[in-house]
């Protein structure tokens, strides 16, 4: 499409690291105070043609951050504020790296926005619902995506010298957004006033000192000799508001040990199977094999083996594993197996101890994954047949699919169940729970599903509303197989705009403005010949060329 | 950039009509209820190379019905429904017209969007602030962009036989977006089941009759037998919860004889001059050059010529005239001249007499030209100097701007004013007012600067955050043309996404997301290859070539 999109990406990307592994992030514990020290290694990217200069990421590096803050949510209760700053002197981070950027494709760009902003929304998570505070400590020059991952920690503080300050310098230099949430979280979150945030977009040079504080930019500056002192004593005083326990111990998080086949991978709960000739994955979730831990403590024992922690954890790896690497797969079957009463089990664990530290974050894990799959650019079809397990929160799945199939065979019935969990526990990133989403324009509908006590059959859940289609053994496979064809046959952008639009109807959030408006923009502009065209800006940048510009406004 | 984009646009388009002569709708009346039936001329495109068949549109067809709303608003104060329907046989309306789209440039596609959103919103307007309800009768095939308008009505009936369907093939036929609000409004307005939506809008064909009711696409259907009397008692019903007045007289919307030249163009209170080598123009707007009319008898007399309702026409028809005819424009440079205090005392009168049909007209009225100012995808600049008139109402340009300067020179003292005009009458398309959005992230100054009795001169519009600069005589002059110079410098497309981000921060409405969500992916996808290139699906739209698609998913 354009002179810049020349390199492939990445054969295959792994979501799955640990700290005795990072590259580029130092994850160090004192107390209640963590610190994630950013110290990129130029030449460990994830490609080779690109160098990783001034802390500036690409998505390996984003990987580790991911990671480090899920492990400080499960393994280290006792963290109450995580400081974020850079091993480097002088620089805290110069952003997403843009030869990087100028050699990816169209949809590696998109996707790479996708997944760090998922990260960035992850902090404010842990802090909104995890007690977990950040405190940005820029200890010199922060950029674009860096002066974006300041905005996604609860406090900015920025060092006061001649040389350090905050800047979003992508629409003068590169002629795109600060798309990583950047331009949302100055005026919506910060507060910064519209007129200074408009200026502040186009200054190359950015603002520190004083001025970055008076226009909002960031809470504090110190002199570089208050520094350290100044940083140390802020997250002490944002730990003092957190409700975390305080004390371990927390649960490790091994890795998943999936399996992988040129078509497959197996997971302990979950199957992901390609048919690539049909451009379909068939996903599939299985129920717990026999009744979860009922109890915190030994919630705490079984650790990540905990069914819902696990099989989430699997979800959520699987999804990023397809986005990233099977791009040409345009629709995902969402089915699942096993026992549903046992799925109903864990619901009524999770609910009866949500107040309980683990639990907490588990169930909000399991809410980022959900979300991660709402945010998906993949039809999602749910397919309720023989051996399902559709209840509660395994139920989501089907909430969340465009479609849903169940089969309405009287020799193998089947039915679905909700749960508790269905009703606000797991919300969308516009923070109505799916069933509410779905009954936008009928909320009674949505009372009256949540109310129903006991299952639902095929009829039933067709009359409740609760699924799109109800075939009969004779249609069944008939109707499956030509939906998914003619889904297939569409074209892939038309159905990412239009699951876009459908799937978050009502109220939106900082989040869902992130990702509706910024980044559709953000999207349409790393498109335009004005960022990738042969006279582009992110094409000429770094050369000895300018940029050349077709000045026509749309 | 693409095979489809090979046609240039208009070569100037006018935004002025009148009933006499229209081309494609008839505009009846019948004492409460009006009739808008659509009939429009195959051969009357704004352009040569396509035929409107079928009851399909272009530009000028909606310029037309634009003009019809504004007029049912002002000159006929008797109606209170509206009907919308067709003159043609067993066709209501099949959308936008597909070879004008395919002809169009990307610039022309996304523009054309934009005003047909405008004006559905307006008649959303219509019925919400000014009691105009509108009632879309379908008496035949409701396609696309003509379901689309049907959607912007109060309520839809459908005539009931085995050809009339509604439908929003744009996805599978064109590989685009129903984006003239379309998806938006299924879910948000009409509250359409998410799933069924994503049905719906897959499904060429469409739906029709009873199902079309269960899903709720339309309110009712009627056989054709008992179409036309269920239509008007309906109106009728419809006209009961109208608050308007129901009897004339009205005021009659006169031409507004604009002068224009090859680079400016002159109204009564405003006038345009443009800078093509410097990419700028120069919009001014005058304060009455007398006290306006005080009693609604006065204003009704004075009609089209009172103050507020010529100079915010003239503002309206200049923005529409500069945003199709003038591409190339990237900056505005906002002036105000003559008595501000006149200014103050028209906003007096309108806050006084606001109840009164006519004012309330002309509240709403400014308020959406004012909205067609923030949506312009043109960087705004206000520029507050010697002889301005930024108070109340015309101070609403400065809070519209991306930035604005004010010269500080003892030897010319300037002030600017607020008025309760700028506390919310005049509200944006996220429901704030401009100084509520303006200082988002402190309310009490924007209360402060309300309640704030008397002038502001430059120094205290500076503390109290109302001006982003305030330069003193010697430095004025450079630093207004370096910021200029700097701003067209940049690109158009990185300003439009960030522009479109900073100016609507905080809630989203179902305007805001038509105009942020839905029609930023569909800009997305009006320049992807699978719509747009040699193979794309609008491309080959009505060829005997089938579309061929790139299947990466992004």
């Amino acid at each position: 499409m354009s002179a810049t999109t020349t390199r492939t990406s990445p054969a295959s990307v792994s979501f799955e690291t640990h700290p005795d592994r990072y590259r580029h992030w130092k994850l160090t514990f004192d107390g209640a105070i963590a610190t994630l020290g950013m110290d990129v290694q130029e030449d460990a990217g994830l490609m080779p043609d690109y160098k990783l200069k001034l802390n500036s990421y690409d998505l390996g590096v984003d990987i580790e951050l991911a990671d480090a803050i899920q492990r400080i949510r499960f393994e280290h209760p006792e963290v109450k504020t995580v400081v974020v700053t850079s091993m480097k002197e002088r620089i805290f981070c110069a952003g997403a790296n843009i030869f990087m950027l100028r050699g990816s494709t169209h949809a590696w760009k998109v996707n790479f926005c996708k997944f760090t902003n998922e990260t960035r929304l992850g902090m404010e998570d842990a802090s909104a619902n995890s007690g977990v505070r950040f405190l940005a400590a820029l200890n010199g020059i922060c950029a674009g995506g860096g002066y974006e991952l300041a905005l996604a920690c609860d406090e900015i503080v920025l060092v006061d010298d001649s040389n350090s300050a905050v800047s979003l310098p992508e629409t003068p230099l590169l002629a795109v957004l600060p798309g990583t949430g950047g331009l949302t979280r100055v005026v919506d979150k910060r507060g910064v006033r519209r007129d200074l945030a408009d200026v502040f977009g186009t200054l190359v040079e950015g603002v520190k000192g004083k001025r970055a504080v008076e226009w909002r930019l960031v809470d504090a500056v110190y002199p570089l000799s208050k520094f350290k002192d100044s940083v140390a004593k802020r997250a002490r005083d944002l730990a003092g508001t957190s409700d975390r326990p305080g004390a371990g111990p927390g649960i490790a998080l091994n890795p998943l040990g999936a399996m992988g086949t040129a078509d497959a991978w197996e997971y302990s709960s979950v199957s992901l199977a390609i048919d690539r000739p049909k451009r379909v994955a068939t996903l599939t979730m299985r129920a717990p094999a026999a009744p979860v831990e009922a109890t915190p403590d030994a919630i705490l024992a079984a650790g990540d083996q905990f069914w819902p922690l696990r099989a989430f954890r699997e979800l959520d790896d699987v999804l990023l594993r397809l986005r990233s690497n099977e791009p040409a797969i345009g629709t995902i079957v969402l089915r699942t197996e096993g026992d549903p009463a046992l799925v109903l089990g864990a619901d009524a664990v999770l609910l009866e101890h949500r107040e309980h530290w683990l639990v907490r974050e588990i169930i909000h894990f399991m809410k980022r994954t959900l979300k991660r799959l709402d945010l998906s650019a993949r039809s999602l079809f749910a397919l309720i047949d023989v051996d399902s397990a559709f209840a509660g929160t395994l139920f989501e799945l089907a909430l969340a699919a465009d479609r849903s199939f169940m089969l309405d065979d009287p020799d193998r019935p089947i039915a679905i169940q909700l749960s508790g969990m269905n009703g606000g526990v797991l919300p969308m990133s516009n923070g109505l729970s799916r069933l509410d989403a779905r009954f936008y324009g009928d909320p009674q509908t949505a009372k009256d599903a949540l109310d129903h006590e006991g299952w639902f059959d095929p009829q039933a859940a067709l009359a409740a509303g609760l699924v799109t289609y109800a075939p009969d053994a004779i249609d069944w496979e008939d109707e499956v197989r030509v939906a998914i064809e003619a889904r297939v046959a569409l074209s892939p952008d038309a159905l990412t705009g239009m699951e876009a639009n459908l799937r978050f109807v009502g109220p939106e959030t900082m989040e869902t403005k992130i990702f509706g408006r910024l980044s559709a923009w953000q999207n349409w502009i790393f498109q335009r010949p004005n960022a990738v065209g042969p006279t582009g800006a992110l094409t000429k940048y770094g050369t000895s060329d300018r940029a050349e510009f077709d000045y026509g406004r749309t």
